[in-house]
């Protein structure tokens, strides 16, 4: 596509307009010097509304996440990030390679285009250190009072490498459920940026891309049965997930689950339990339990799992209860998340 | 995936909230009582955050739109079906069969879970009447005042049959410029259902999937140069989005574009031009010059091609303008939208 218009938006002054979402001279003013200035790759230079690419014999999968996060700039990232990393590992978590990302902005008249700009150059950095370019977007407007600066739903394509069969349905009596790492940093740090909170911490988010460590993972252990991240509903939501979909109960040890101090103080100054806070950054892996230890090491050895550890294992249940070992040497139900403890978390 | 929950969820008197959007117990009851309940395939009973099916070896192409529509239903549609028909449609101005979609929901707390209720309904009779699922999906909640009732995100993939190399890049002069029928429907009837304007009418959207009449047409023609739907901006942004691509120039003629007595009457008492006006049941198709006569009779002999028409031509044009011989034998130029004539049209 020829650059079409001799005229610059306004990036540094300027502010979204209804006419960059009309589907007319600015919209296309827009995608032309913001989008695809940045996101810069073949597939969305085609300028067609669709990317086109081509694929052999397998299996895909497909992906979508929306992302709300308020503030749209947080300690660790942004919603520009955060909308790459939370897709790219949405597809990771069935063991695929994600292949290529498409970006829906829903934009708020009136929010200024340097800080579009700043949010579409994070993304494209993201897009471009995970090498998952983004091929293929639209961008709407609405009026000032009926969005919140910009909203970004991100979806993704991946491929399964052949051999695996990666499902939250597959866990099994004696298997290991283990985490890459501290849980609760994203939520935290969330909670910390937000005005009306005079919580001061040094903690940032957890957002990263996870497909570098997965193919690690899976390369070591084909036989994983099942990976999710523990975004929204935290580490206990996700496993109450996993517990229903297969059928099993899982028994976490709460000594052996990593947290950073200061996220721990932070809870509970906050009153939050960290098994419900969002993170952008973990996965849960559930493997055989004989596998553990070779699971361990090769997340170990990556720089995205360095404090990876075993934290509990599958039991028969058919209640499907999750349940966690006390420090104390009690047990406790964990529970699915009832209610809303952090709104717009991502 | 069992059925998780015993508790209903009360989708007659009940409003969205935010424990909704928050990863817990109610998101996941929204999840299995409205979205799989209705959408009902097997891939999203998978239970996974991603959707996985086969692929044999060949070219797909991926699409994404936004959907803002305001008001959310209008006469022959609204954003459920609309979502659906949009996003199918931009997969298959490429030639392709679409195959799988994925939605990404934004609620605003307090929307009546009725009306969601009722735009998912529509939406799952769109998808099952397009034979393409929605396989996968997201939702996320913002507080009242921060969004608009319900935003919708679909994401699409297809497969493009061999043989084919359709793109907005590929127009040349000496080519045929078609439409499958009357222009400005769907502007028209979003304008005459929004409050502020007392203009009644029996226009309705053309809101339509149109991945069979494409089917056709490339069956009978498969050296087709270019597909597009004429949406935001109508089918002079089209147009002129096309010229910049392929490099060349489009003249049309005005008396041979098909539009409704009433959708005329109504831009002009409305002050709009219907070049600029949005269609979702509508695509322009450029093909070569001496194969239009068959394209126009495939067209026309399919239901949603009924008053398809060639209404100009591709010819050289280093500037790529889109010129319109008028009625009255004059000459035009019909230059790209400026400003925005109808916000949030989809």
């Amino acid at each position: 596509m020829t650059k079409r218009f001799g005229t610059r938006i306004n990036l540094r002054q300027g502010h979204v307009d209804m006419t960059h979402g009309a589907g007319g001279r600015a919209m296309a003013q827009l995608i032309d010097q913001l989008f695809v200035q940045h996101f810069d790759n073949d597939l969305l230079r085609q300028g067609n509304d669709q990317a086109l690419f081509a694929v052999d014999r397998g299996r895909l999968v497909i992906s979508t996440d929306g992302h709300v996060v308020s503030p749209l700039f947080f300690p660790g990232g942004d919603i520009g990030s955060l909308a790459v990393h939370g897709t790219i590992n949405d597809v990771a978590m069935s063991g695929a390679v994600p292949l290529y990302l498409s970006a829906g902005f829903i934009l708020e008249e009136g929010y200024p285009l340097a800080d579009l700009e700043r949010i579409v150059i994070s993304m494209a950095a993201a897009s471009k250190a995970a090498g998952v370019p983004v091929v293929t977007g639209d961008t709407k407007v609405v009026e000032k009072g009926k969005g919140d600066g910009v909203f970004i739903t991100t979806t993704g394509v991946g491929r399964v490498p052949d051999g695996l069969d990666i499902s939250g349905a597959n866990a099994k009596p004696g298997d290991a459920v283990l985490v890459n790492g501290h849980i609760g940093d994203h939520g935290v740090a969330i909670m910390s940026s937000r005005e009306n909170l005079a919580f001061e911490t040094e903690i940032v988010s957890d957002s990263a891309a996870l497909h570098g460590l997965v193919a690690t993972m899976v390369d070591a252990v084909p036989d994983i049965h099942c990976l999710r991240d523990p975004t929204r509903g935290g580490v206990a939501s996700t496993l109450n997930e996993i517990t229903q979909q297969s059928g099993v109960g899982v028994r976490l040890i709460e000594d052996q689950i990593p947290m950073r101090p200061d996220v721990e103080a932070a809870c509970e100054l906050l009153g939050l339990d960290p098994l419900y806070v969002a993170n952008e950054g973990k996965l849960i892996a559930i493997c055989p339990g004989g596998k553990a230890d070779t699971l361990l090491a090769v997340m170990q050895a990556h720089p995205l799992g360095s404090h990876a550890a075993v934290i509990g294992h599958v039991v028969e249940d058919e209640h499907a209860f999750v349940t966690m070992e006390t420090g104390f040497g009690g047990e406790r139900i964990v529970d699915w998340l009832a209610g809303e403890q952090l709104p717009r978390i991502c």
